[in-house]
C-alpha cells in the first residue's frame, strides 16, 4: 500500500525534525529502509549505548588497573573490547547501508567514528596476539562512540556550543599570553639577581610561576621572598593580578557570555526552521490531490500509527506540543474518597482541606526547623564534651517523635490528595523519600550502631524550607529546569576527564611521587615519613588507575594547589609534562566559563519569564513568554509556505476563544515563538470536531493543520 | 533684578538634575543662597576633597605607623586631624544653613556624617589631652567624609548598587549556610573518629574546614588524610564542592547579574525622570506670561551665564548633550601645512597620506612584533646562558635602531596629522608616551646600568597590536568606556579596605606571628629560622601599618591561602578573630561578583550596540542604540508635560532632515532613549536660526526647547 509507505516516510521526517537530524541522513531508497528502521529502533539504541559504556569502562580493567582487576590477563579485556567494538561495528555497517557510501563519506562525525573503530580493532587484536598491553593513547578517543549515541543529543549540543565558544576565547587568551610574556620578562629582570628567590631563577621558571599565579594557586607564596626583601615589590604582583585576573579574565567571562547568548538565539532559530522543514516534507507526503492544502483525519491517524505507534488519546496531543502548546485537562478526576461509603467523602475532604491549608504547611516547616536545631544542639554538645563518637545522639526520644510526626504527615497528605495528585508534586516525592530513608536509618541504627550518621538525612528535610521564600522556589525550580542541560554538561566534563585520564595514565602511571621533589619548593607536600604528625599525602594525587586519575583531575579542576601536582610530575618526568597540566587547566577554564554563562543565561531567561507572568496576572491561567527570532524575508516565506490551514485554525481559535495567535509574525521580519500553558480548550475542541468527523465517516474533508 | 534670580535658580535646578541630587537639597530661601553657592563652588569642593583625603591618609602616621612616622608624637597627627575635621565641619555648618535644620535632619547621609564628625572631634581632642592614642576603631568610619564629596557621585552610585545587591545575595547565602551546616555535621560524624585527621576534630573545626573549602583554599589538603585512609571519602568532598562551588556559587553569580541588570535599567529610568523634573522646574522659571510654552533666546543666554558661566560657543551645545545628542564639527579645520610656502602643502599631504595608509600601519606593526621577538630571544639566551644578570642585552645596536625607527614614526605622524588631530586619538598618545619612555630608558641605561629593566617598556608597544583585530579593538574600547565606572569600583574597594585595615590594625597589630602556630597544620608557613632554604615568610602578612594591612587584605581578596593568615591570628588572638576574616571574605565576594556582573552587563550592551550599528550601516554616519524603558502612563504624561515645543523641534527636524525622532515614545508605554552621534546639522541649523534671531533684536519669540 502506497499510503502506508507515505505514512512511514512522513513519520521518519517528523522524527528527524524532532531530533534535529539532517535530512541527508534519510534512508536513500526503499531497499535501505529495513537497515534504517533497525538502527533507529529502541533496542538497537540501547545495545549501542551499552557497548559504548562497556568500552569506556574497560579503562578500569586495563593496565594500570584498579585493585580488583590487578592480575587480569590482557587477553580477557581485549576480548571484551573486541565484543563491544563488534556491536559498534554493526551500527556503522547498518548506517553505511541505508545512507550509501557517498553520503556516508560526507558525514564527518561518521567518518571519524569509522577511522577510530578501525584503529581500535587493530590494537585490540594486537593485544590479544601479544597477550600484553602496549602504549595505547588512542583509548582516549573512546568517548567518540558514546557521543554518537542517539540518546546523547543534548551532550552533542553542549559540545557544539563549547567548541563554538573556543575561537573568541582563544583571541582573548592571546592577549593574556602577551601580558604574561611582558610580566615574565619583567619579573625575570627584577627578581632573578636574588639567589634566595626560587620562583624567578630562569625565564622559563618565571613563566611557570606567573602562569600558576594567573590561577592564584601559588599566591602569596610566590610574592613572599621578594616582599621580604623589599615591601614595594608587592606592587608588581598586585598589578599583575589586577590586569590578568580582575580585568582580562573578567572580560573573557563576559565574551563567553555574549557569544553563548548569541549561539542560544541562533540555535532557537535553526531548530524552528528545521522543524518547519520536516513538517513541510511530511505534509507533502500526506495530502491527496483532491485537497492539496489539508490532510484528513484518516491520513493523520495513519501517520500516527508510525510516528507514535503506542499513542493513546493523550499522546495524540504531542503533535501540538511540537508546535508550541502544552496543556492540562480542564476537569480533574474526582478525588478517590468520593467513591467511599457515607462518612468517607466528608472525612477525606476535611483531611484534604487540612493538609492543603497554609497553617498546616507553616506548622510542618516549624517542626522541621526545630528538628534541625535540636540535632545541631545535640551534636554540638557531644562535640564540646570531647567524646570522639557522639553515640548518645543515637535514637533519642526526640528523634523518634519527629519521625512519627513526619510519617503521619506523609500518610495524611497521601489520604487527602490521593496517590496521583500527591506524586505529581516534586516536593512530595522528596518528602516521602527522605521520610522513608529516615525510618530505615532509625531501624538500622537500632540494630547496627555504625549506621549512626544516617541521622544526617533528617537534616536534608531542612531543604523543604526552600519552599517558603519565593526566590528560593525560583532558584530550585530553575535548577530543576536546568537539570537536563546540566546533565549534558556533566557528561561532557566526564568525557573530557576520560580523555585526559587515559593520556595521564599512559604518561605518568609508571612514576612514583613518594618522597620526590627533594630541594624544591614543594618538597614538604610529598614527604611520606611517619615521623611528621601532619603528612600532606600529595603522592596520592596520581594516575595509578582510572578512578584515582579522576580524583586527581578534579583537584586540577578546582585549581587550588594544582601546581603542586604539576611540580611533582615535572620533577620526576621532566618539564615537558607541564604541557599536560596547563592544557587541562585551559580546557577546564573554558568549560567552566561556558557552564557559568549557561546558568546565567538560563536564569536571566527564567527571571524575565517570571516578570512577564507577573505582569500578565490579569489574564488568569495564561502564561506567555516569547523568544524573538530575526528571520530574513525568505525564511519567513519558507516558514509559512503551505501553511494556509494553520491560518484557518488560528482564525477559528480567534473567533471562538479570543486567542489572537499561536505562531504569528511580529514586526517586519520577526517571528514570535510563543510558548503557552493553557487549559487546552482550543485543542480539545478540535479533537471533538475530529471525533464527530470520523464518526460520521467523512474522510477527505476539512481543516487539519500539518504543524 | 528678578530675572537674574530666576536664571540662578533655574541653573541650580539644571545642575541638581545633572548631579542626580534630590530637590529637597535646594536652598530653602533667598537668604540661604550665599551659603549654598559657597558650598557648591569649585574651590570648596576641592578643599573638602583635600580634607577628606588628608583625614584618610592620617592612618599612615597614627600608631601602628609606617616606618618614617614611627616616632611621631600623637599630638601632631591629632592636631592635623582636628584641622581636617575643622574644614569638614565648615561644610556641615554651611549645609545646615542653606538647608535648614528640619530638612537637614531628614537627610540620613548628612546626619550620619554629622554624628561621625562629633565622635571624631571628641576623640581627636582626647588624644591631644592625653598625648597618646587609644583604641580608635571609629577611624574606620573616615571613608564617610570622602564618600560625601561632590566629585565622588559615581562612587556613591556604585556603592548604592552594591548595597541593593546585598539582600538577594544574603538569601542565597542562607541556602549556602544551610548546606554548609548539613555537611559540617556529616563531616564531623564521618571523620572525627580518626585521630590523625586534624580538620574534623570538633564540630567547630569541621565548620571552619568546610568554610575554607568553600573558597577551595585548603583543597586538596583537607581531603588527603581521609583519602589516604579510604579512597571513597573523596566522594564527600567532591559532592560538597559540586553543590556549593559549582551550583550555589554559580547561582549566586547569576542572581547578582539579574539583580544588577534590573538596577541598571531602573537607574536609567529614574535618571530620565529626574532630569525631566529638573528641566520642568527650570522651564517654569524661564517662561514669561506672554509666551508660556517657549523660552526666548535672551532667557536662554541669561540661564547659560549661570549654568555654564565660561561657556563658549562649543560648550553652548552641552545642553543638547544633556538631552541625548553628541556631535562633532562638519567641517574640520584645514591642516597646519596648508599655510606653509610652496612645497610645504604638497609634502605635508604626502606625509599624511603615507602615515594614514594601512600598508604603513602594517609595516609598523611588523617592526613592533619583530622588536618584541628580538627582545624575548635575547633575554631567553641570556637566561639559558646561566648569567644571573643579562647585562649583554643593554643597549644593543638592534635596540637603538628600533628606537630611532619609533621616533621617526612619531615625528612623521605628528607632521602629517598636526598636533591636534594626533593627540585626539588615544592610541597616538599611548605611542608617543611609550616612545619617550623608551628613549629615557636608553639614556638612563647608558649612564646607570641598574636601570636596565626599563627596556621592558619596549614590550609595552606590543599592546599596539590590539588594534589589528576587531575584537581586540572592541575589548580595548569597552575597557576605556568602562574606565570611569571601574575607577568608582576601585575607590569603593579601597574604602572597604580602609575600613577593614583600621579594624585589623586595632585588633591585630600588637601580635607577632613569627614562629607561631606550633603543632598546627600551618606551622611550617610561619617558621622564621634561617636554617630552611625556602622560608614561607607568612609572618609578614600582618597588620603592622596601613600599607602592610593593605597587602594582607589583597591576599585575602585573592582568597588563595587566605586561611593560613586566618589560622595564624586564630592561634595567637583566639578563635573569635576568624569572624574578621570570614566577614571580609563574604564582603569581597559580593563586591567582586558585582564588578563581574557590571563588566558582563556593559560588554553585552556594547556588543548589542555594535550589532545595531552594523545593521544600520546603510544609514551612513548615524549610530543608534536604544535602552527601552518601561514607564507607567502617569510617568509618560509627566515626562511630556510642558514639552509641546520639543514636539515642534522634532517636527521641524523631521520636515527638514528626514530625522524621525530625537526622543519619542515607543510602543504603548515605552520611551526609547536614543543616543546619537550625528554630524550636528540639526543643532547647528538651530543655532544659526538663534543667531539671526538675536541679531534682529527679537526677544520674546519662537521655539527653543527646554530639554
Ligand atoms: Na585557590
Ligand atoms: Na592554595
Amino acid at each position: 500500500n502506497i499510503w502506508q509507505m507515505n505514512y512511514h516516510e512522513a513519520a521518519i521526517f517528523l522524527q528527524e525534525g524532532e531530533d534535529n537530524d539532517k535530512f541527508d541522513s534519510h534512508p536513500r531508497d526503499r531497499g535501505s529502509l529495513p537497515a534504517y528502521l533497525l538502527s533507529h529502533s529502541l533496542w538497537f539504541y540501547s545495545l549501542d549505548l551499552f557497548a559504548s559504556v562497556l568500552l569506556l569502562s574497560l579503562a578500569a580493567a586495563e593496565r594500570p588497573a584498579v585493585y580488583i582487576f590487578k592480575d587480569l590477563n590482557a587477553g580477557i579485556h581485549a576480548t571484551v573490547e573486541l565484543f563491544a567494538l563488534g556491536v559498534l561495528g554493526i551500527s556503522i555497517v547498518l548506517q553505511l547501508k541505508w545512507r550509501g557510501w557517498r553520503n556516508f563519506s560526507k558525514h564527518t562525525r561518521s567518518m571519524i567514528k569509522c577511522g577510530a573503530w578501525l584503529v581500535m580493532v587493530a590494537e585490540a587484536i594486537t593485544v590479544i596476539i601479544r597477550n600484553s598491553s602496549h602504549f595505547r593513547a588512542t583509548r582516549a578517543l573512546r568517548p567518540i562512540f558514546l557521543l554518537d549515541n542517539r540518546y546523547l543529543g543534548g551532550v552533542r549540543r553542549f559540545m557544539r556550543q563549547l567548541l563554538q565558544s573556543v575561537p573568541p576565547v582563544l583571541e582573548i587568551m592571546a592577549i593574556l599570553m602577551l601580558v604574561l610574556t611582558v610580566f615574565t620578562t619583567l619579573g625575570y629582570y627584577l627578581f632573578s639577581p636574588y639567589q634566595d628567590d626560587p620562583y624567578f631563577t630562569t625565564l622559563g621558571q618565571s613563566f611557570v610561576s606567573l602562569f600558576v599565579l594567573l590561577t592564584t594557586a601559588n599566591f602569596p607564596d610566590v610574592m613572599m621572598p621578594a616582599y621580604a626583601r623589599n615591601r614595594c615589590s608587592a606592587a608588581f604582583f598586585i598589578l599583575y593580578l589586577a590586569v590578568t585576573l580582575y580585568c582580562i579574565m573578567n572580560f573573557l567571562m563576559a565574551i563567553v557570555f555574549v557569544v553563548f547568548s548569541g549561539i542560544e538565539k541562533e540555535k532557537f532559530r535553526k531548530l524552528l526552521l528545521h522543524k518547519r522543514h520536516a513538517c513541510q516534507l511530511a505534509f507533502r507526503l500526506l495530502v491527496s490531490r483532491s485537497c492539496p492544502h489539508a490532510i484528513s483525519y484518516t491520513r493523520f491517524t495513519g501517520l500516527l500509527k508510525f510516528y507514535k505507534p503506542k499513542a493513546n488519546a493523550r499522546q495524540f496531543y504531542q503533535v501540538y506540543i511540537a508546535c508550541g502548546l502544552q496543556w492540562r485537562p480542564t476537569d480533574p478526576e474526582p478525588a478517590w474518597y468520593c467513591h467511599l461509603p457515607a462518612p468517607g467523602p466528608a472525612v477525606g475532604a476535611a483531611i484534604r482541606k487540612m493538609v492543603t491549608s497554609p497553617v498546616w504547611e507553616a506548622f510542618v516547616d516549624l517542626v522541621i526547623c526545630s528538628n534541625g536545631v535540636e540535632l545541631l544542639i545535640v551534636t554540638f554538645f557531644a562535640s564540646a564534651g570531647g567524646g570522639s563518637l557522639p553515640v548518645e545522639a543515637h535514637v533519642s526520644w526526640f528523634q523518634l517523635i519527629f519521625i512519627v510526626f513526619y510519617s503521619c504527615e506523609v500518610l495524611l497528605k497521601l489520604l487527602g490528595l490521593g496517590v496521583t495528585e500527591y506524586f505529581s508534586c516534586g516536593w512530595n516525592i522528596f518528602d516521602i523519600t527522605v521520610t522513608l530513608l529516615s525510618i530505615a536509618g532509625v531501624i538500622a541504627e537500632a540494630f547496627y550502631r555504625s549506621f549512626h550518621y544516617i541521622v544526617i538525612l533528617r537534616l536534608l528535610r531542612l531543604l523543604r524550607l526552600f519552599r517558603i521564600r519565593r526566590r528560593y522556589r525560583e532558584v530550585f525550580e530553575t535548577m530543576l529546569l536546568l537539570a537536563p542541560r546540566v546533565m549534558s554538561a556533566c557528561v561532557v566534563i566526564i568525557l573530557i576527564y576520560y580523555f585526559f585520564a587515559i593520556i595521564g595514565m599512559e604518561m605518568f602511571s609508571p612514576y612514583n611521587l613518594e618522597n620526590c621533589c627533594v630541594n624544591s619548593t614543594v618538597e614538604q607536600y610529598y614527604k611520606a615519613d611517619n615521623s611528621s604528625a601532619y603528612q600532606s599525602y600529595y603522592y596520592l594525587n596520581n594516575f595509578d588507575n582510572i578512578f584515582m586519575a579522576g580524583v586527581t583531575l578534579f583537584e586540577l579542576t578546582v585549581v587550588n594547589n594544582w601546581f603542586i601536582i604539576m611540580e611533582g610530575y615535572a620533577f620526576v618526568c621532566g618539564d615537558g609534562s607541564r604541557v599536560f597540566f596547563m592544557l587541562f587547566y585551559m580546557v577546564m577554564m573554558v568549560v567552566m566559563s561556558v557552564v557559568l554563562a549557561f546558568i546565567i543565561e538560563a536564569f536571566t531567561f527564567r527571571m524575565q519569564y517570571n516578570q512577564t507572568v507577573n505582569k500578565n496576572r490579569s489574564k488568569p491561567k495564561s502564561e506567555v513568554t516569547r523568544v524573538l527570532l530575526s528571520l530574513t524575508p525568505d525564511e519567513v516565506e519558507f516558514v509559512y509556505r503551505d501553511a494556509l490551514d494553520t491560518q484557518s485554525v488560528l482564525q477559528y481559535a480567534h473567533d471562538r476563544y479570543g486567542e489572537t495567535r499561536l505562531v504569528a509574525p511580529g514586526g517586519d521580519d520577526d517571528v514570535a515563538r510563543t510558548i503557552k500553558k493553557r487549559s487546552g480548550s482550543v485543542v480539545s475542541n478540535l479533537l471533538e470536531w475530529w471525533k464527530s468527523e470520523s464518526a460520521d465517516g467523512h474522510e477527505e474533508d476539512e481543516i487539519v493543520t500539518n504543524d
